[in-house]
C-alpha cells in the first residue's frame, strides 16, 4: 500500500522540478525578463551543455554488465508492439501514414525518463528504481532515439522520392506539350528525367535509391554527429564499460568538472520547459480532439502496452511496477525536438510535454496507487 | 607546510570552475554558439536566479549568532583603512577623485568570495575555512555592497550638482548677453536659475541638497529593491536568524526547490564569466599601466591591508591565513556590475576579473605557500 509518507517523498522529489518550471514560466509571462532570442540562448545552453552532461553523468554510473534482461526485453517488446500496431492502424486510417506512425510511436513509447523519471521514481520506490530507470535512459538515448532519427530520415527520403515522382509526371506532360529534348534545368528534374528516359516503366523511387540510400545514411550519421546528447550518451556508455570492467573510477577532478554543469542540468532543463510553455500561444496547440487522443496514447496506451510486455516477459513485483509507472511519464523532449526539426506534428508532442508536465505527478500517483492496490 | 596532497585538493575544487569558464569561452570563440543577445539571456539567468539562489543558500546556512568577532572587525578595519588611504591619495593625485576613490576601494577590498572563494578555500583549509569565508560573504552582500552602492549614488549626485553649477554659469553668461527673464526651458536650467536668483552668492549644490538628498535616498532604495541578490541575501540572513535561534530546519521540499537552481549556480556563473571574457575585444581593456596598477591593488595591496588589519585585531594561525588568502582572490563581480552601470572605470574592474580568474589559483597558491612557510 501507498502511505502518506510515500506521497511526501514523491513531493520532495517533484515539487523542486515544478518550482524551476514555474520560475521559467513566470519569468516570461509575469516578469517579461527574457526576449525570445534570450530564451533561445538559455535553451541552447540546456540542450548543448546541461542535458548532455546530465546524460553522461547518469549513463556513466549505470553498470552495463548488470542490465536487467527482463526490463531490456520488455522495453524492446513495447516498442515493437507499438510499431506494428501503429503500422497497421496508420496504413488503414491515415493519409500521411508515415507521419502518424512516427508520431504514434513517439507519443506512446518515449517518455521523459531522464529529467522527470529519475526524481519521480526515486521518490516512489527509492534508489533501486533509479538503478532500473537509468537502464531505460541508456536504451532510450542510444537505441530508440537513433532508430527514431532513422524513421524521420526515411520519411524525408520518401517525401523526396514522391516529389521526384511528381516532378517526373510534370516533366512528362511538359515533354508531350513541347515534343522535345527539354531545356528544363534543375537537379531534381534532370535526375528524374534521366531515370525516366532510361527505364520508363520502372518506378522512379527504386531507381534513385542507390544515390539516396547513401545520402540517407550520411544524413543519419550527420544528425547523430551534431547531436551532443548522443555523443555524451555514447561517451557515458564507453566509460561505464571501462569503469565497471576494470574497476576504474573517475578522478574526482573530472567528476567535479562534469558535475559543476550537470548538477544544474535538471533545474535548467525544467526552467527551459517553463520558458517553452510560456512561449506557446496556446497550451494545447493541436486542437482538443488530437490533444485528447495524444494524451490517451501517452498515459493509457503506452503504459498498457508496457504492462502487457512486462507481464509477458515474466516481470512481477517492484520491477513490474517501475516498468509501468515509467511508461506513464510526460512526453520526452528529444522526440519533440526531432518532430519540430522534421515538421512532423510538433504541436501534438508539445501538448504531450506541457499537459504531461502539469499532470505528471497526479498521473504517476494514480498509477502508483492503482499498482499499489493490485 | 603545504603538501602535494593539499595542492591536489585545491585543484579538485578549482579545475571544475575553470572547466565551466573555458567551456563558456570556447562556446563563443571557437564554436560561435551564442549571439550576444543569447549571451545576455544566459547572463540574466545567472544574475537573476543562479547567483541570488546561491547567495541565499550560502548565507542561510551561516550561523549569525556565531560570527567570528575578530574576522568581522578586521574585515571592517581593512575597508576603513582602504577608504581613508584612497581618500587622501585621490584628493592629492587625481582629477576625478571620487571615481578613483570608488574604484580603488572596489579593486583592493572586494574579492570574489562567493564563487571562487568558497571552493578555493575549501580545497586549501577544509570546511572550517568555508564557515569563515561564508561570514565574509554575508558582510559583503549585506553591508559592503550596499555602502558601495551609496558611494556610487553619492558620486552621481555630485555629478548632477556640478552640472547644475555649470548650467548656472552658462545661464549667467546667457543672461548677461540677453539682459533678460530668459526663455530657456528644461528642468535642470530652470532649477538652477531659481536658486541663483534667490540667493546669488550661495553655492548652488547646497541649495538643491534637500531635493537631491531625498532623490538620493530613493535611488539607493530603488537600486537595492531591484537587485535580486540583495533580496536573496537579506532573506538568507532572516532565515538564518530564525533557524539558528529556534532550531528550525528548512523542509526538504523547500531546500530541494532552492538547490535545484542554486546547485547549478556555480557552474553557470563561471560559464557566464567565460562568455564575458570571450566577448571582450581585449583581455586588458584599460591599458597596460592601469592594468598593472589594478592588479597590484587587487593582489598585493588588498591582502596586505587585510594582513595588517587581521594581525592588529589579534588574529593568528588558521584564521589569519584564511583572512589573507581570501583577500587575494579575483575581483568580485558585483562591483564590476555597479561600475558598468554608473560608468566608473568598468574596464579596470573587468581586467581584475579576467586576469584575476586566469591567475587566481597560482596567486592563491603563492599566498598559501608563503603563509604556510611563515
Amino acid at each position: 500500500m501507498v502511505s502518506l509518507e510515500n506521497i511526501y517523498h514523491v513531493c520532495e522529489e517533484t515539487v523542486p522540478l515544478y518550482f524551476a518550471m514555474i520560475l521559467g514560466y513566470l519569468s516570461i509571462k509575469l516578469w517579461h525578463l527574457f526576449t525570445p532570442e534570450q530564451c533561445a540562448g538559455i535553451n541552447k545552453f540546456v540542450s548543448k551543455f546541461s542535458i548532455p552532461l546530465l546524460s553522461f553523468q547518469i549513463i556513466s554510473t549505470n553498470n552495463p554488465y548488470q542490465m536487467n534482461t527482463k526490463l531490456v526485453i520488455s522495453d524492446a517488446l513495447q516498442k515493437a508492439l507499438a510499431f506494428f500496431g501503429f503500422l497497421i492502424v496508420t496504413k488503414v486510417c491515415c493519409e500521411k501514414s508515415m507521419d502518424w506512425l512516427i508520431t504514434g510511436i513517439s507519443v506512446s513509447t518515449l517518455p521523459n525518463t531522464l529529467i522527470v523519471g529519475i526524481p519521480l521514481l526515486r521518490g516512489m520506490y527509492g534508489d533501486e528504481a533509479v538503478r532500473l530507470i537509468t537502464q531505460i535512459v541508456v536504451l532510450q538515448s542510444l537505441v530508440w532515439y537513433i532508430i527514431l532519427l532513422i524513421f524521420f530520415e526515411y520519411r524525408d527520403l520518401k517525401l523526396i522520392s514522391s516529389e521526384v515522382a511528381t516532378a517526373t509526371q510534370v516533366t512528362q506532360v511538359t515533354d508531350k506539350e513541347r515534343n522535345s529534348n527539354s531545356d528544363i534545368s534543375g537537379e531534381l528534374e534532370s535526375g528524374a528525367r534521366q531515370t525516366r528516359e532510361e527505364n520508363p516503366e520502372e518506378k522512379v523511387a527504386n531507381k534513385t535509391a542507390p544515390k539516396t540510400t547513401l545520402s540517407f545514411m550520411l544524413n543519419v550519421g550527420k544528425k547523430i554527429a551534431v547531436n551532443p546528447n548522443t555523443y555524451a550518451s555514447l561517451a557515458g556508455l564507453v566509460w561505464s564499460l571501462i569503469s565497471y570492467r576494470w574497476g576504474i573510477k573517475q578522478p574526482i577532478i573530472v567528476n567535479n568538472s562534469l558535475r559543476i554543469l550537470s548538477d544544474g542540468g535538471l533545474g535548467m532543463a525544467m526552467f527551459s520547459i517553463g520558458l517553452f510553455t510560456a512561449s506557446q500561444s496556446k497550451i494545447i496547440s493541436c486542437g482538443a480532439r488530437t490533444a485528447v487522443l495524444s494524451l490517451v496514447l501517452r498515459f493509457i496506451l503506452g503504459p498498457s502496452i508496457m504492462a502487457i510486455s512486462s507481464y509477458v516477459v515474466g516481470m512481477r513485483g517492484l520491477l513490474l511496477k517501475i516498468a509501468i509507472v515509467q511508461a506513464a511519464l510526460p512526453q520526452g523532449i528529444v522526440p519533440f525536438v526531432f518532430a519540430k526539426e522534421y515538421g512532423v506534428h510538433p504541436d501534438i508532442l508539445s501538448t504531450g510535454i506541457i499537459v504531461g508536465m502539469i499532470a505528471a505527478v497526479p498521473i504517476a500517483l494514480a498509477y502508483y496507487f492503482l499498482i499499489g492496490i493490485i
